[in-house]
């Protein structure tokens, strides 16, 4: 696993003039070693280095046997620029979006006090760009974690009932999700009944789930560190009619982005899809956030679907298309489904259906 | 709450002769705020101004309502320097150990780009400092967490046995610390058993549970954001002498620690206070972490507790005390208890007992 991704981010170092990249974000070193500890990862042509502390050696030692295991004490400032200079490297990546401002000064200072020859050159997205295309073996994983998310919705329809909190139906949604096999959730559960669902990140709370109001569950399973994520817009009762239409509204622009998205487009075009239908019918300010997101080793990676995305889309993405529509003060309704993108068409990985069902 | 904090760090924000502070730092922005979103605050002598983007709008109204709430979209830079300019700020500390680099860098351009008068000025720890001293009410909530902690272990005993996997055992203790009142936990709970007793981070493995061994268990409450951080390492069957003595050296360590930390310490004296009884022992190399660390909003904080830490010990602070020795191949044996200084002294407030027990 590690060998071969490290075959494909060699020659992208080799591209940006560097002679070895730092590796500092947990899910990127996750990617391309298997160590899933606090560490940091140096690839060169002919290295690949584990970094850690004492507390991850061992774990460091059975999760990446691919790689060598320098074992760190202190800061990067404290072990780095003696490293590099062993290695002969004069020219290190390092990744700008994780890196902070004071490790970067840190690391600054002493190669200056010490006279290093080491030049710092910010890189951004050179791993996360590989792991937005999925392998097979990603692939079948998320589709696991997916399944699992789908097993535990069935549950928690049958579970949750008018009477009981945000809170409780939350609790209850996350037992389905781990003693379905989940290795743990990919994200808090949430649970936003009422005027809450207008929050599209809403944290359940101590309220009381009543019939006639729009309840958003927003939940994911994750499994050998990938991430499941699915959203459902349920309604207790007979549905009213600004229900029936918001909801049809944002069904249709999901379905619509389903239908049309192709390999290729750009996630601006594919955002842009599912946004036509919900500004025509007039709720254009109520749908804030971007229509997706790259769902993996994170529940949020590349690429972004949104109006201001740069990202291209590409056969092996996965991603969630996630339409929704916010009116503060009386509630939400947001349809969260997980695809990929095989042979040039949107694939849906999500089981469950989601036409709008009256639950009595 | 918001306001009196604010009080606190208005002068600390006059002295590092800066006009204002970005807030960035979620822990941060939750305690000067109330804020449990994403988001970032900026404080001045005259302002309070909590930014978010749309997803956030609500929950800030609600969370926050000592502080002027602007909303925001994209990127820090995106809106940053329009907002600073508009207060006629000069001058804006930012958390260096929380901005990344590449956020600094598109912040730095964008000022130049545009020709604002903005000098960003790197800051560490200003607001963690702040919150190192615990106020009665949180040291209430931290208590309460512990006492969840406790009260999950006593269950976890009678429950945990040999036979079943790390992995069993780890979800059955976090279900009694949430259906016992805590709101998350503080961390995924460690149940390591026999040699993966030696990995201080160990994760919980599919490894079953076997009497003649160590087993470490490590777990915490949240409430209200605040933590709880406990360990305690078990044996089933009769204890055989290299785990009896090894236990004992443990204990030792962290009573004489207990006993003889005062206010004005530095950290490090008292990391070595509990080294000491270690390395006497001839187990020096085998304590390879800090003695302890702060607890708060963060299950890790400030003070450092261990020999490279600058921190001194204050009154009111709360923190661990775990000492540990990990011998790769046969296990670890760790002992942690959440502690508080009060006029000058230790005091516990965990309440399980920690001499060695035979489990049969």
């Amino acid at each position: 696993m590690g060998i071969n991704r490290l075959s494909k981010l060699r020659p992208v170092i080799a591209q940006q003039g560097l002679d070895a990249l730092l590796v500092s974000k947990t899910e990127n070193c996750r990617y391309l070693s298997g160590f899933s500890g606090e560490g940091h990862l140096l690839i060169s042509p002919d290295r690949a280095v584990l970094a850690a502390d004492f507390r991850y050696l061992e774990q460091a030692k059975k999760e990446a046997p691919d790689f060598n295991i320098a074992r760190t004490k202190g800061d990067l400032a404290q072990w780095l620029p003696r490293l590099t200079s062993e290695f002969g490297w004069r020219k290190l990546g390092f990744e700008a979006n994780t890196l902070t401002f004071a490790a970067y000064g840190q690391l600054n200072e002493k190669i200056t006090a010490e006279k290093i020859k080491l030049e710092l050159v910010p890189t951004t997205n050179l791993v996360e760009n590989l792991r937005s295309v999925k392998e097979k073996r990603e692939l079948k994983l998320i589709t696991k974690a997916v399944e699992l998310t789908d097993a535990a919705f069935i549950r928690a329809k049958s579970g949750i009932r008018p009477g009981i909190t945000e809170k409780q139906a939350a609790w209850e949604i996350e037992k389905y999700l781990r003693e379905g096999g989940s290795d743990g959730i990919a994200f808090d559960v949430i649970v936003a009944s009422g005027p809450n669902s207008a929050l599209p990140h809403a944290k359940p709370t101590e309220r009381v789930i009543r019939p006639g109001e729009p309840v958003i569950i927003d939940m994911g399973a994750r499994l050998d560190g990938y991430c499941s994520d699915f959203s459902r817009t349920l309604f207790f009762g007979k549905p009213d009619k600004t229900f029936v239409a918001i909801y049809n509204i944002v069904l249709k622009a999901q379905l619509t982005a389903i239908g049309e998205i192709r390999t290729g487009m750009k996630a601006s075009e594919a955002d842009q899809l599912a946004r036509d239908i919900i500004e025509q019918a007039g709720y254009g300010n109520a749908f804030g956030h971007g229509l997706g997101h790259g769902v993996g080793l994170e529940v949020h990676e590349s690429p972004a679907i949104g109006p201001a995305s740069q990202d291209s889309l590409a056969d092996g993405m996965v991603f969630t298309l996630e339409p929704g529509i916010y009116i503060p003060g009386w509630g939400g309704v947001r349809i969260e489904d997980m695809v990929s993108l095989k042979e040039g068409r949107v694939r849906v990985l999500t089981g469950t259906e989601k036409e709008m069902e009256v639950i009595k």
